[in-house]
């Protein structure tokens, strides 16, 4: 676990350079928006997902300058994504990274127009990434863009899982919005690590399969946490889910029932990998971290 | 006028026709998302962006076909911005293209993640376009980008008009809050259309100088439009500017000088189109359109 918590730490370094230069300083105008974004996005985030992107392409020998650019936009998706689940029309949150939500510590209006632009400077940075053809852009921008909207990606897995609040819901239905809402962005990240490596399309597959075991273990994961940890922990409100009627693993299955799901749902996501002829250690130790993570 | 009504109800034709290919049915899951971007996008805008993108095209002697994705995609990051804008948080409106606004209809969840979509899609859209090569693509994006995000573009402009309420500022501040917050998606248009039909530099230079001329023309026209029209046939409230009390051209300048100046404004756009050697005869009429229009 020693290499894959430097592999983390090289991570974090490099993307939040990265961010550093894409997103406008603090000093330029208009400053409050800058700060807001900012606030967001240096937060101490884990930066899952732009490891992920990192690790994938470091099993299939892409250049890690290739995979920055790339990495960097999905955080900047992810980021958004939280600043307006936060929003009081939403999850109405307080707390987010350890910190105020952005919608508090500035305001509604600031946060929905950092969120907004967070999406936009994400499709940019993409676009201008001179590391990649233009064929690998535009193939990463409608990748990223599918997984991030409707009506399989993200934003369409947030709708679902607002309407679902205070529903009895089957455990199909709450696979399919996690599958959208969390999953559609970790499989992207993970399918850009591989387009970036050019990897064939068998190996892009198998990379999906993995991915898409990952994104149900990060959800069985979280819903986990928001039972058994403290909001000091997780640096988000705790017992969310419950608090506002949401449909999780262990609300399905208990809290000793859904540790084991996602013990088995780990080793499938290992087991994927077999069928790919590369290093994919570093892979696994990603799923075995989100396993068991404490936060 | 008559060939440019000709003009503009085809374009609202083939426009509308694209957007309907694009965004998923309302029977679609999440049907609610779906009827609300559906609820916004076919409210019988003047499809004015998608418009330039055609007209300039048109001059340049692009295929239509070629020009209509990126239309539409710029029709949908303008539609998100006036249902982001209406939210709550923001101007808190009612009405909006002469129907009650998204979050009215709907609700604030639903009108702020069908923003958010109508976004992502539109960055989906251009880069699935196959019509235009991926080179054209990835500079359409960067462009469009820039032109709806932050420092200088959209999202920028409107961070500056909300900060800007009820307070005095100068007729340079209010330049660049509209440059930005109007002008930078009008001048992305124009631009988009050269673009696509492979302009010059120099071209491009001067497509850029008369949208800019169209885009604050268009803003000041907006603004008299705030004044002297009822909400019946602006389709939006009236008179909100001064509710909100918003700096405008008619504040600065009264109701008549105002006018004066778009006239001139006019007269600059259609001088500054000289400098094309192609027939740009209904770039002007646009720019006149823009002058006289009603609504």
């Amino acid at each position: 676990m020693n290499n894959l918590k430097t592999f983390f730490a090289e991570c974090t370094r490099t993307i939040d350079e990265k961010l550093e230069r894409f997103v406008p300083t603090e000093q330029t105008e208009p400053r409050k928006l800058h700060r807001a974004i900012r606030w967001s996005l240096f937060a101490g985030g884990k930066r899952f997902r732009p490891a992920l992107v990192l690790a994938v392409g470091e099993a299939f020998g892409a250049r890690k300058e290739n995979l920055l650019c790339t990495a960097a936009a999905i955080e900047m998706i992810h980021t958004y994504s939280l600043v307006h689940d936060d929003l009081p029309a939403m999850d109405d949150d307080d707390l987010r990274r350890g910190r105020v939500t952005c919608h508090r510590k500035f305001d509604e209006a600031t946060a929905i127009l950092a969120g907004d632009v967070l999406q936009t400077l994400a499709f940019q940075v993409v676009s201008e990434d001179k590391n990649l053809s233009a064929e690998i852009r535009i193939r990463l921008i409608s990748e990223l863009a599918r997984a991030a909207g409707t009506p399989t990606g993200m934003v369409a897995g947030q709708q679902l899982d607002l309407q679902a609040e205070g529903k009895k819901i089957s455990i199909e239905d709450l696979e399919k919005i996690h599958h959208s809402k969390t999953g559609a962005i970790i499989c992207g990240a993970a399918r850009a690590g591989a387009i970036i490596s050019e990897a064939s399309e068998a190996e892009l597959e198998t990379v999906s399969k993995f991915a898409s075991k990952l994104g149900l273990l990060f959800q069985i994961t979280d819903d986990l946490l928001d039972v058994t940890q403290t909001t000091a922990v997780l640096g988000k409100t705790a017992g969310k889910d419950s608090a506002s009627a949401k449909a999780t693993y262990p609300g399905f299955y208990g809290v000793e029932e859904s540790g084991k799901l996602a013990r088995r749902v780990c080793d499938e996501a290992c087991a994927a990998l077999q069928e790919i002829d590369k290093n994919t250690d570093l892979l696994c130790k990603l799923a075995d971290f989100v396993l068991n993570r404490k936060s």
